[in-house]
């Protein structure tokens, strides 16, 4: 009912605001005698944060992890994980010149709708921080996948008209816009520079594979593996789109073209991107998210604030001109946890 | 956990398979004195129905509804109301020679991986007809809407690569395709009639509106309206992508493009589909669903039984080259239990 | 949320009115091949009708249970099995005369304020009658434990000041009120027909052993199986009171004679009833209800109808005097829904 | 599925082990606006600490509770609260000795069995200082039921075989045990202090009142309102039953003294303890709970380690003889956690 808990069966719970004292996540249902310690889930909390680079934002967040329970002498207990990271930044000075000024392709209009209050320092609960749990959790569970042999990987397949043309998974990590093409990759840091002395940003694709999911994977009928998966991602900030396999090609494709006919060693193709009726075939699943363009922007925008004043803002600030290679280990997070949270509930 | 029941504060649970006894729903936590008869069921559940036309089905379906509780002298109790529809036809024979071949595209492999058991027959419970009793519920769904003056209007956005180009509600229902407007109607049936001469099926785009949904109507940060609306409308058969507003198109568009800029007079552009972090902005919600080719066509094609023999086959009966006319009172029903359910939450 | 739905992995779902068109319910997370046929349901269902004896309700009801999904040829399938049994009586001649009065200790007054409408007719939906959904469903829960050698047995142990002094699983069976107990049983049969003759009716205490729970079954901390037993028993009406092992009596305990202690042989005794800290021990499981006496009464009782109008009431109908027989089954039936959830939790 | 949370729309989510690093708990579903200060939650938290007085364990525990989200210039935003206590002794050494041995009458033996590992300092999870969290939320829930007019008061009924006589709330917070009894209060302390000379404990009844809710308010069949009540406080360690009403009295009452009957004035008696049917009567709710003695006692007791060698263990530590004192605010939290989520649910 209530909107900050994620999963059955490992369900994550959230908490935090973007310039609030902390913010956290609480874990239950991680299986006991795991090994886990805090470097894993830095590890993965790192790939979160903005950059060094000259394509993304400047801030420096720190967001160092601490385990405060559900591990004891370096083992899960089966008991919840409490995980918690510390603000450095919690001042307000900076924010109070967009105190109750809705800004445009933000939340802050409907939070002040749904809850007549918000906290306007840096987002505050729809900030991009909220993320910071989830990524934390995801690294649990891709801990827990990995001991089963399952991996998720995730990567920016196209920013702007950009579009990667191969799929290198080994290059991912090795360019700042998290492209699996070495040459798209070095046109899309070119893009990204350009929109932003546009003072603009520019929205992207990201890809996400999982290998060696087993056939029989969810549960039919509302449940589906890919319902969840889509839920999982739609819930990411930013994200506009979610498709499977083919996806909305299949919208012009013919039954014949479409349909991945079977032979003895398996599937001749893989249009389904590894589903069939909400579960898994055991091929890759493969999916794609549309992630609209940081709506942070320096250029001026019209708005109107909480009295319904029109007013003109320019959002400054380091802003990602691009949030496609932050987007990347978010994704791999939530698809990470659905597919966890199904395998535990078989 | 399991899957058959959607929903929280009106959930509803559906059972049977395709060619069982019967198949139903129940419907619960529908608010008490609601008006309702079989009639206002039966007219959502006709529009499921393979069209008496020349592009769909000539199979025959009954489907007739029959409420077994939760109404009581013509007004609802507040208590779960049942609603069977008996199969006509429940024969075996007709399927006999597909038992225990998967057909591809179909759900029959997975749910022999996952139960190591299926009903052949029609699909059993992977079939379309599990969908009767989600366009009962979403029947009452609608009407509850209704009530609060928000109405769901689906329809065929494209089929192949032809496009709907303006948008006439009241066309709908004028044309065998759903299509909302009248010429590219026409174009859509004569490429229908053609991929079924060919043996074929053909993928389309179905467009979902919901019109004067109130602002600030939504669950952060996993709840969020869209992502809810993105499992319901993954979770129907057959559907590979959704997307909101500017959808997928967002990852080409710039900032400034794509913000909503505000004015006294409200949003300027609707590219958010009327959804801002996860909470609805008082416009209307826009989303649209890619839908693959019906999955059966008498095409050959190459596929294994349950043994690992190797088979092909031509799947005969009368499938709708393209299922989009009857994807669209599915969308609308699914749409509708979301958003009542929200707002019932609220 | 709402509230016809219990278990979580075996999730059934209830729905009808005492005097309605039919009852049923929807079973859903069944594993599926387990043989099931409509007399494994029959068998308990039996249990639950009135007995033909001196000392119950004369009224007669066939109930026979039909399944109408989730079975192919004598299997399950892993799809939801929905379960209808029709009603013979639907008059409602014989409850005009009870028409929005509100019968003393019946929920009538309060679904009325609830939700401002209520069928009369044999107290709609709050009627013993809705507990057939239960106890078909506990049929199908208790044939899963079976498999598993987990038994659940429940008898009398109490009825009015008569209380069992032997447990003797055996006699269940052969006497009317359902007590392992021969002689007490006897005493039981002349109090219940002491008490209709003063057109009373009289409470009782049900007693419920589960025997061969592994140990280590349960989740802490809310969802303790005590927890979760306590909630399914208080579910069923006319339950007042759930106590588990040494139950109330600890409150006059000392550690040393409460703490069960343990020696290589296992525990010494069972004064926690098999569950410490929320999760089984091994031990068998022992919990005891206080049931109320039947509230419809041929006595006279003052009352007031929704008007607000004074009235006095003498209910007739067969009711039993003591419900004591007919609350064993369903007690079994929770009982067993809960254990078998919890094992397929694990 | 997994167990550390509880409620439906006011969700809470408490973690932590008894001498890990912290204790702590998230609410979500708080409405946003309410006032709320540390000083809130501290006092309730301040009642459930052992009392600096002679009957209790001379342990001091700071239990210093911090509010980290959800919470912005004094007023919640209708995110995640999220609370943090934290430990003072997380040292280990004093529980070297009791380390895999299994306490008679506590958790460790079943989380043994359960997760094959487990923290035994302090009881781990299974610790009452778990409670911590839900005496904290249960602040939450208190105010928002004192904003309506609802209050829950609970207090100690009966220790041993000494009863309170009468009832005077304002008595409760004035002698060390909580009894709304004066006279009997000494007696009890009386008690206490001879059972701790003894090296032993004892057990307790708590009564809780819930004044003022309106009539109308739970939910039908599996839900009921009672069914809920029974399952939180039957969540609470050390209580081994519960009661509503007139409770396990019933089983020797005839049906006329049983029934309440209705005036125009109202009911005239109150032994259903203010629900029939699930649904609230609009009468006060009253509930009791039996409490097992404390299983921790100086005295020796005979048990295993989890090698399966047979030891022979004494206690030490200020444990309390009777922990009625503390559990009176944690019954009062769980209650009021439940009416607020019924109330919110409505």
């Amino acid at each position: 009912m209530v909107g900050n808990s994620f999963g059955k069966k490992l369900r994550i719970t959230t908490w935090g605001e973007s310039r609030g004292k902390a913010l956290g996540v609480v874990i239950d249902g991680c299986p006991p005698k795991l090994k886990l310690t805090e470097g894993d889930i830095q590890k993965e909390l790192d790939k979160r944060k903005p950059r060094q680079s000259k394509i993304t934002s400047q801030r420096k967040e720190k967001d160092k992890v601490e385990i405060l329970s559900g591990v004891f002498k370096g083992e899960t207990l089966g008991t919840p994980i409490a995980l918690i990271i510390k603000n450095d930044v919690t001042g307000e000075k900076c924010y109070e010149d967009l105190k109750n000024v809705f800004r445009p392709g933000h939340a802050d209009y409907t939070y002040y709708k749904k809850y007549g209050i918000y906290d306007y320092r840096g987002g505050g609960r729809s900030s991009a921080r909220e993320t910071i749990g989830r990524v934390a959790a995801g690294a649990i569970a891709k801990k827990l996948l990995n001991q089963k042999g399952i991996k998720t990987i995730a990567y920016t397949k196209q920013i702007g008209n950009i579009k990667a043309k191969r799929i290198d998974f080994e290059e991912v990590e090795k360019n700042s816009v998290r492209c699996p093409d070495k040459e798209a990759a070095n046109l899309m840091e070119e893009k990204i520079l350009e929109t932003k002395e546009m003072d603009e940003s520019i929205g992207c694709i990201v890809e996400i594979v999982i290998k060696h999911v087993p056939a029989g994977l969810g549960n039919p009928v509302f449940n589906k593996l890919d319902a969840d998966l889509a839920k999982a991602l739609m819930s990411i900030g930013s994200v506009k789109g979610v498709e499977i396999g083919a996806g909305f090609k299949t919208s012009d494709m013919l039954g014949s073209e479409n349909n991945d006919q079977i032979t003895k060693n398996g599937f001749k193709t893989n249009n389904a991107g590894g589903i069939l009726g909400g579960i898994s075939t055991g091929q890759d699943i493969i999916i794609r998210i549309a992630v609209k363009p940081t709506p942070s922007i320096e250029k001026e925008q019209k708005t109107i604030d909480s009295e319904g004043n029109e007013k003109r803002i320019k959002i400054r600030g380091n802003h990602d001109p691009c949030i496609c290679p932050r987007i990347v280990p978010i994704a791999e997070a939530m698809v990470s946890l659905v597919i966890i949270d199904h395998l535990l509930m078989k």
